[in-house]
């Protein structure tokens, strides 16, 4: 199988174009910028992002150098996410990606700041591409759902949640809200974003949502069954700190053989929806399965 | 003098406008959306958000209810500056306009979240505005204003470099930074969005920029001086914390006198910039005399 190939290709590419987004290390400012940037060449999958720019192609689009502000948007957004939840005051994690955490580094002052420089700089970005691209209505929206996927009713949301149910007995309600909020969102609304960036009809947005929605869902269970079988060195994250922070995961919920086959079946879904759209793409029909099959 | 009464007026009806861009405090996430208002709600001048609606007014815009969103946007980036500015790993303050402040009340996980709630609700609330108004280049080019002023090369970087320098001697350029950068360009910045809805020309705005970065300066020479012979009760804040702290202000290398005039200066040559548009507009001359001659 060469997936692992081609999303490491897309990951290559992406990272090139990333580097163009980030602020120069100089000035006055100089710890600021090295701080944001630390995080962002951290690494990771750079799912979303790809997930953006392999939507906006399904659809047609040809200009992915001039989406590319989009991507990169979404990665910072992803990046600030992580420097504020490994906070003291939130997880409280030392280890990300197998670096020390952004404030382990740089002090919790500028890691705080550097996160809101990261959001404040993501839609920078995205506003001065809209300037440039000829369909500023689609611009608009692409961005509509970006700041609705990171906003108050979406990642931030969950991590809300996800945080006020730490050392509590929650109901699968509630750990349905928590990942459709803190992970889900922001992979489904760069899908719909690159979407409407290519001009999907509604139609169309229908099936990238039940898509998006059902490998969001899977990713999240599979990062909790990760966080049990897992291997630390791939992860990059000390694994167990669910069960040390008595959260609620699927495992916990349901047991590990139960939580994989509810990954299997939300992938079939997603292939299903996907596959209803009559469109040739290998890629993010390989992406469900890589998903439920990865080990990092 | 009138012009209290009608910088009253502008704050009561901006205030009631704001209310209806909080968010509803319900369902799993109450707290972050309690929080968020609760800052919101704690009050404050208003000036940024008065700025951009009184320079939209200058330059003949007549729908400032559609550009509202605008505003109310403003006042979240500041409020969201302000909460994080309070943090104990940044200022540590326990007390804002006379109440204890957000951490004090949430705690510092939700203080964190509620800051980038604010600041991602700021630019969803523009995004959502600009698509329902018809010039959508204009509308872009206001959200660049406001993303450059709150920015890391804006707000964000004058926050970092006025952290890195407590307990250190600087020199008047690293002042002046810090002021422009923190105070001063989302002063500037709200004005120029409000210039460009309103399809200002670009010697018009010109002027405006002396006069708000005149303003913004004086704004912070004032601020630095009410620290010192300030009334705490007026201000709602404990004063001789910037001595405290071993902060460089103005009165710290110029001393009070001096400072005043630098004060009074700017603000002259604020008014100046301001005569040359040859429009009427009593109310940002006498706002200029407000800012040296304020007691909060």
């Amino acid at each position: 199988m060469d997936f692992k190939k081609s999303l490491k290709e897309r990951k290559i590419l992406f990272e090139q174009n990333l580097k163009s987004f980030m602020p120069d290390e100089e000035g006055l400012c100089k710890t600021l910028y090295e701080s944001m940037n630390y995080s962002l060449k951290a690494g990771g999958k750079r799912l979303r992002p790809i997930l953006l720019l392999e939507t906006y192609k399904l659809f047609g689009g040809k200009e992915s150098e001039r989406i590319m502000p989009f991507a990169a948007a979404i990665e910072m957004i992803h990046t600030y996410s992580l420097i504020h939840d490994d906070l003291p005051s939130m997880d409280d994690d030392d280890l990300r990606r197998g670096k020390p955490t952004n404030h382990k580094i740089y002090g919790e002052g500028i890691a705080v700041l550097a996160g809101d420089g990261l959001l404040n700089e993501a839609f920078e970005i995205m506003v001065k591409a809209s300037l440039n691209l000829d369909d500023k209505e689609s611009a608009l929206m692409a961005m509509n759902h970006i700041c609705e996927g990171s906003g108050t009713k979406g990642m931030i949301a969950g991590q809300v949640v996800d945080l006020e149910s730490e050392n509590k007995d929650i109901n699968i309600d509630v750990l349905k809200y928590i990942h459709e909020n803190k992970t889900g969102k922001l992979i489904l609304k760069p899908m719909l974003a690159g979407a409407v960036l290519a001009g999907a009809s509604k139609g169309e947005i229908d099936n990238v949502k039940t898509y998006a929605k059902n490998i969001g869902q899977a990713f999240q269970v599979m990062d909790d069954i990760l966080d049990i079988v897992g291997d630390q060195d791939k992860l990059g994250k000390n694994i167990g700190s669910d069960e040390e922070n008595n959260k609620a995961t699927y495992p916990s919920l349901f047991g590990l053989e139960k939580s994989k086959e509810i990954a299997n079946e939300l992938i079939e879904d997603a292939k299903l929806s996907l596959k209803k759209l009559n469109k040739e793409d290998e890629f993010l029909l390989n992406l469900a399965d890589y998903i439920v099959n990865r080990d990092y």
